[in-house]
């Protein structure tokens, strides 16, 4: 074969993939936007024959062989188009591995599982999901089994989600989580500090809201030229290619706060796609990286910057302007307070900053457990409950709103939460080396984000999926995953906030 | 090849190229109703991927084989098989006889004579788009040698919009048509009579319009559960399914009218689409069977319809209600008589029932001589003016609103225009038909369409493309076409509205 021919052909398969994602993602948004009551059958219907074409022009044996093609040739590669091969050979191996009979039956396994986990919740009875719970976890081992792993077999499920990320990192990172954010929960509760939260909590107008939280998506940043926002019931971000990238929110009329949060994170998802290089434009590698190097982004934005004094020094005049009824006799100060009230709850979507990474460390050890064969899945809820009691003081009064409150298990999510956390991390970090270089907190008094932005463009979201999770935090921060970071980032903040010693 | 192995690839086929359409069809109407700007040229990419995927789909060695084997058993064929491959095999041999190469660069010339037209009709300068057109004709005439033609070679374009339908049939109708409409046309502008429109140009709050615009949708028999009405600059109507099926209309805070009459005609070509037969669901034959019969549906409803007197009695008190400030003082009978207003224009997409009609005609007389070589593309803009002059009395003032108004020919749309006529037509003879045997006035009167759509889902809808547009009329009126329903509905009309001998 002629390596020109080769490459145009892997250019080819690459359009077209980046071309059905395009479709997907536009049919999954069209859904979640407000599409009509009867549409759901014909959606699901397509979004399937969709996933099958999509698997059929990845995962065939002419495909395997232009990829062996081109690896035997590597070195004659450009960057870009070596990159693909590469993102390519693992995508194709990780399917490919597993047989087609298998997958089929395992998918069988998903929807029903997904069905009961659903009615499980409904009736609060852990019993009617367990059994397909097991069944979705035990396909999982076998996949593990099909695909090999290295050290321990929950690796190359972590790996899907957070590409060279290992049990030994995060037994170290969560390590640390648990000695420094367990004792300072402790400390918050003790401390009988009670922020006002009341003023967030009054009648805000929804069209008002809607206005503002615009007001603020445009001054971080997000290109309303290249993008959207609209409401869904559950916020989410996608994007179709880098010129085209949309985000949702959900408004309440009784919380100001929980849209504004919601935009400025989803925001950051959006800020990464929207500004990944143009070189790679209508490529599949034109994404984010990695799930934790994604969340990151939209961590840095909610937390980092948006529950900031400094940033809200600059945003609180503007809400305080939309809604002088609730805020005339509220400051920046108060605002920022209430932005950051910690309290230790039992759902992890519900939980403050302080908290959050607990939850996602009592996953992470539940699930490293489970794949070592050393809980039964009808043990779960005791040792979940168990390890809320544990962390956070708190024990679930139901399975409803303890082991089964997340629908990603029946899903087949495993190795999932842990991005998380990173995410999380990630941010910290990312800021401690910013601030090195630029005025971080006089540029969000002035809500200036040319130096904010132009740094995550240079160092994060121009590379795509050009360079792994790891090689990014490296890059960036001269070293790699430091957990203190953000443990320390957190002490200061809250120690601040609630007055501790 | 076993028969029901060849029968499941049918299928799956089917259904590939059905999901396809969706895709597509979704992501133009996102884009037509409000996507960021930066998307057109991502969405120019993707849809241009997901036709040549169509493209392959259909259009090679393997499924043309397929087709053969299955019409070689087509007496072992369920009847909706049958049918299935029978449209294939026409889609299939339509597209095949083109050679690749020459389809390729028509595209090409496709593209670039649409980009002169708009510049031709900015500058309002024929020349600019006239070396374009003359190069889309010709490969047009080309293609007709490629495909064969019956008589007359402008059949084989008119059959792709209206099975069946030739010059003969097309030389009688308009004859007939030109034979009662130009004297009407004529008598009118002599009568004098003045209809007050004045009213319905008041200001018209929008919000409020949208209101009215999807109770009169839901009151003629759109199914809100099955579709929804969005906004756009250009009224159109999509269907991803039977269950999925939209509409755009468009508000003028100074017009009352556009919108209404343009949400019942959308409404109309929905309610065809929402009420297939169930059996036909998810395949390629789920949809109108022609332009002309589903143009039927949206003028039965637009004019049939929506400009009797019998439906005003019931729709007007709704639009009074809404707009108590504009419409106190005013009457149905006042209203039925603006929204029947006839006078002659030179722009098709503003005419009135009356004459919309003889521009079709101008349109087909200059198309067919055009495919008989009678016409040199630099005299078209003559020939359109003398024809604008005999049969409606006026003279474009320039090409701009004259032979340049309209975007079809730039993109080849050939044979495309007289299905609108044809539409006109179909719906007078439709309704003919169902007065025999349906209190027609009565029910709409009540605003009652129980009966209306039940002869129409018995008579059209439920067939989809399972029958040609002749058969349909044959079976639902038990007649072939025949244009005198239509102009003696015409005529019966407008001599009561302006009080003619």
């Amino acid at each position: 074969m002629e390596l020109n021919t080769a490459i145009k052909q892997l250019n080819d398969v690459d359009s077209k993939l980046h071309a059905l994602n395009h479709a997907q993602a536009m049919i999954y948004w069209d859904g979640a936007i407000g599409a009509p009551k009867n549409s759901v059958e014909g959606r699901a219907k397509t979004l399937s024959i969709l996933t099958g074409e999509y698997y059929n022009t990845l995962v065939n044996d002419d495909f395997n062989e232009l990829l062996s093609f081109l690896q035997n040739n590597i070195s004659n590669l450009d960057y870009i188009t070596s990159k693909k091969v590469e993102n390519f050979r693992n995508e194709y191996d990780k399917i490919a591995k597993i047989p087609q009979e298998d997958y089929s039956e395992y998918t069988a396994v998903q929807a029903k599982s997904g069905a009961a986990w659903e009615e499980a919740k409904e009736k609060n009875d852990f019993s009617i999901f367990a059994p397909h719970l097991e069944k979705v976890i035990n396909y999982n081992k076998k996949f593990i089994e099909y695909r090999g792993f290295n050290k321990h077999p929950y690796n190359t499920l972590l790996d899907d989600y957070e590409k060279g990320i290992t049990t030994d990192d995060l037994d170290e990172f969560f390590s640390e989580l648990k000695n420094t954010i367990v004792p300072l929960v402790a400390k918050i509760k003790e401390s009988g500090v009670d922020i006002n939260t009341e003023f967030a909590y009054k009648h805000y107008d929804v069209k008002k809201q809607d206005k503002l939280n615009k007001k603020l998506l445009e001054s971080i940043g997000f290109n309303m030229d290249s993008g959207l926002i609209e409401e869904s019931v559950h916020p989410f971000t996608t994007n179709f290619n880098r010129n085209d990238v949309r985000i949702t929110t959900h408004y309440y009329d009784n919380n100001v706060l929980s849209a504004l949060y919601s935009t400025i994170h989803e925001g950051g998802h959006a800020i990464y796609e929207q500004n990944i290089s143009e070189e790679l434009e209508y490529s599949t590698l034109c994404g984010g990286t990695s799930m934790g190097i994604h969340e990151s982004q939209s961590r840095f934005f909610e937390n980092v910057i948006g529950r900031s004094y400094s940033f809200l020094e600059y945003l609180f005049p503007m809400v305080q302007e939309a809604f002088p009824e609730n805020l005339s006799d509220v400051t920046a100060y108060d605002f920022y307070f209430a932005a950051n009230e910690s309290s230790p709850s039992l759902v992890r979507i519900e939980a403050d900053e302080l908290t959050y990474s607990l939850h996602i460390m009592i996953r992470y050890e539940i699930e490293k457990l489970l794949f070592e064969n050393k809980v039964l899945v009808e043990d779960l809820p005791k040792l979940w409950n168990e390890k809320y009691h544990e962390y956070m003081g708190l024990t679930p009064k139901s399975d409803a709103e303890g082991i089964l409150q997340d629908v990603h298990w029946s899903e087949g999510y495993f190795g999932y939460f842990p991005s998380y956390a990173l995410g999380n991390a990630y941010a910290s970090q990312f800021a401690h080396t910013m601030k090195n270089v630029i005025d971080f907190d006089e540029d969000l008094k002035n809500g200036n984000f040319d130096n904010i932005n132009n740094w995550l463009h240079d160092n994060i979201h121009k590379h795509g999926k050009l360079l792994t999770p790891k090689e990014i935090i490296e890059k960036a921060t001269g070293e790699p995953l430091n957990a203190k970071y953000y443990t320390k980032y957190l002490e200061e903040k809250y120690s601040k906030l609630y007055n501790l010693k």
